[in-house]
């Protein structure tokens, strides 16, 4: 292991100019116009697979973004680690926030700055320069498959139709993901759980086009303001959702987990500090952790009706709109609480409008157990980089595509993340720390030497 | 007057031309990089109303779009009506939704579609040809005074501030106007009252950058969440606004003058069909016309936030923002009403986020009373054309200067609209039926003759 160690030491330089080539790809898949991107994106990672030694490595299309495969088997008495990572990234927008081009990245005070520089283009590709480092230096432990996609930020769809369909090529032993954050730059954390997720489009519309909010404000009723009125009516004063059958199959956790959860390091005067709010809000009777670990949330995540354009425009608009999503905890079905949502919008929608409901992607929660061996063997990997016992962290996060693999494949992950609470992922100016892409090169090597030998 | 009507008639063919060369010119007065057009339609009025035979027009700056002033005294002794009209037009998004371009006018259906066409444009632009025929066949029997403006849209803040102080050159005795509807093709009616207007935006700030809805989600309070919430706020089940102070000073109108009002011609379903809705939605206890005649609305106008582009982007937006407006009814004090809205606003807004409320525009209330001479004369002169007396109706829109004409000048306006109702006036598809265009230039000679004749 030393020498896979050495070996990223002496070439830690050039896997960053490789990474940056990367990113300098704009693989957006929320957007048609990044379709050649996506190509593009996929067949780096392919030739980089490759160029690392697999033995194959190949695309594969879907009726979405195409999927890259690559494997090398050196012996099948060895664990099979299964690495997966995506090459899509989210929107730029608002780009004018941005202090660099979301797309070239700058090194600064020590970060990355870059869209997919932590998320997850940052932090998949320690994998491949780990693989890398482990095959030239001839200490690879474990078999290793890659399954990289492009559709991450939109719901995985069509990977999770790739598991399905290649349940024999997909086999192995675990799933090793590096898409999620550690409590903090000396602080490191497994994620052990994550939210799943429901989206929503809905549409009210109100008149048959925009009237003019003098000759009929007061007798129509106005899109926007039921849009506004039917949203409120989702949240009670208690921050509880009040979709009927909404809390059924949530999983009450117990008073001790709730105690083990509170414990880890948390300043709430830091936090709120952080992202410049006077006040946190959430559901009555939790904390912020458990907030964002154990319990839902419902957040309009875009709205948009009638004039938004400079200066003061008197209408009374046809159409209003919003893109709306819940986070959801184990036991909650994304399609059943899509359904719920849908059935209880339509319901109490007002007779003058009409509704429309597009369910536009989901995902299931997970959680994984602390005492299976790539857990174990992910705790060792870190506590050898980082000096210190990482902790179990319950991620208010989604990524739906890892309850998939346990449904369809029946593997479970294990979420080594190294991102940083700071790298402002989904958001302008992402970042990710110089220091924990190399620390993270450094870990995944010792991982995969503490899994064989745990195995064993 | 015969020989200004057969002049009508005889030139009606180039007066439409004229106007399509008004319409051409996109003088939209919310949107800066339409500041050139602003004062090309100024220098086309200016020209128009000395062609049509002023002895003077002249263009006035003001910190705004200029004003265009003409006039032609032709006998202290005889009343001086004053026309007031506005070259400025409302904004044309959504675009996709014309069907034809909105600055090149079409005629289709006896129509003319474009935006403009009715108003001001279209409107206006029959005074400055009734006057030509009056001036060039020499039968004008007033003095009169043109006032056009190029700021109604966006509340004519530098007119008032002209009116203020150009008191001796605006004397006059009646302020003649054209920039309202009639009930129907054959149902004429006069405007007699007005509603007021106060125009708000705010701003609704939650965490400093767009957050991971999922990260974050729960725990953090979402601007748009909140901004729903206190729109939804704003109105309660009963379609009453909930700003305290709100109807302090609204005019309670007696059950005589509300059945009087109930007796113009209305039939609900070929509204709500019109306006493509199933069932209306008002303040309880009050009919449509009520609604829209003699109560206040509170609408939004717009609203956006978040994520708004294609597919599904999981965001904690940092802010939120809508463009609100409250129609007002006599004695409502439009300033006031901002200040109360933008008190509760701040006050009931949550502390977990910052409002920000700003006053974009507003305008006071207006009443014409029905027993003056302007007022009988126009009821005369729709007569002569329509053969059937005008009904008085008050209408649910808003033209804030007509309050400031008769606080400043002393002068009130009688309001002689042409328009109907399904002009689409600041929609999609403004247009402007031929007939009441020609049948509006027939009228107003008319009503300077009565108008003479019942001043003496």
């Amino acid at each position: 292991m030393e020498k896979a160690l050495n070996f990223i030491e002496e070439n830690k330089d050039r896997f960053l100019e490789e990474l940056f080539d990367l990113i300098r790809i704009p693989s957006i898949s929320s957007e048609k116009e990044h379709k050649g991107d996506m190509i593009k994106a996929a067949e780096y990672w392919k030739e980089a697979i490759l160029k690392a030694g697999a033995d194959k490595a190949e695309i594969y299309e879907t009726e979405g973004n195409p999927i890259v495969y690559g494997e090398k088997m050196i012996d099948p008495s060895l664990p099979t680690v299964i690495v997966y990572g995506h090459y899509d990234v989210m929107p730029v927008d608002p780009v004018d926030l941005w202090n660099t081009e979301p797309f070239e990245p700058v090194i600064k005070d020590g970060k990355i700055w870059a869209r997919g520089a932590d998320d997850d283009k940052g932090q998949a590709w320690m994998h491949a320069k780990a693989f890398e480092a482990m095959v030239k230096t001839d200490t690879l432990p474990c078999n290793v498959k890659f399954m990289v996609e492009g559709e991450e930020e939109i719901g995985s769809a069509n990977l999770a139709k790739f598991c399905a369909k290649n349940k024999d090529l997909l086999s192995g032993d675990i799933i090793l993901v590096s898409d999620t954050s550690m409590l903090g730059p000396k602080m490191p954390s497994i994620t052990t759980g994550l939210r799943g997720l429901s989206y929503w489009e809905v549409e009210v519309t109100g008149p048959n086009r925009d009237l003019h909010s003098g000759l009929f404000g007061g007798a129509v009723a106005n899109p926007i303001n039921v849009l506004s009125d039917l949203i409120a009516q989702m949240v009670d004063e208690n921050g509880h959702v009040t979709i009927p059958g909404f809390y059924d199959d949530v999983q009450e956790v117990s008073d001790k987990e709730r105690e083990l959860l509170n414990k880890a390091p948390f300043d709430e005067d830091v936090y709120k500090k952080a992202i410049g709010v006077k006040e946190l809000w959430g559901e009555k009777g939790f904390t912020t952790l458990e907030r964002t670990g154990i319990r839902c949330s419902f957040d309009v995540c875009g709205i948009w009706g009638g004039y938004t354009g400079e200066g003061a425009k008197t209408v009374l608009p046809s159409k209003a709109h919003a893109k709306i999503s819940s986070r959801l905890v184990p036991h909650q079905d994304n399609e059943k609480i899509a359904q719920l949502f849908k059935e209880h919008f339509e319901k109490i929608a007002p007779p003058s409008v009409k509704v429309d409901v597009k369910v536009l992607h989901g995902g299931q929660p997970y959680v994984c157990p602390i005492d299976i061996p790539a857990y174990k063997a992910a705790e060792k990997a870190y506590q050898d980089v980082y000096n210190i016992q990482p902790v179990p962290v319950r991620s208010g996060g989604s990524i739906p595509i890892i309850s998939t693999f346990e449904t369809e494949l029946g593997i479970k992950s294990v979420l080594m993340g190294f991102g940083l609470e700071d790298d402002a992922i989904h958001s302008p100016n992402e970042n990710y720390p110089l220091e924990q892409f190399y620390n993270g090169m450094r870990t995944i090597p010792r991982f995969y030497k503490y899994y064989a030998e745990l195995m064993k």
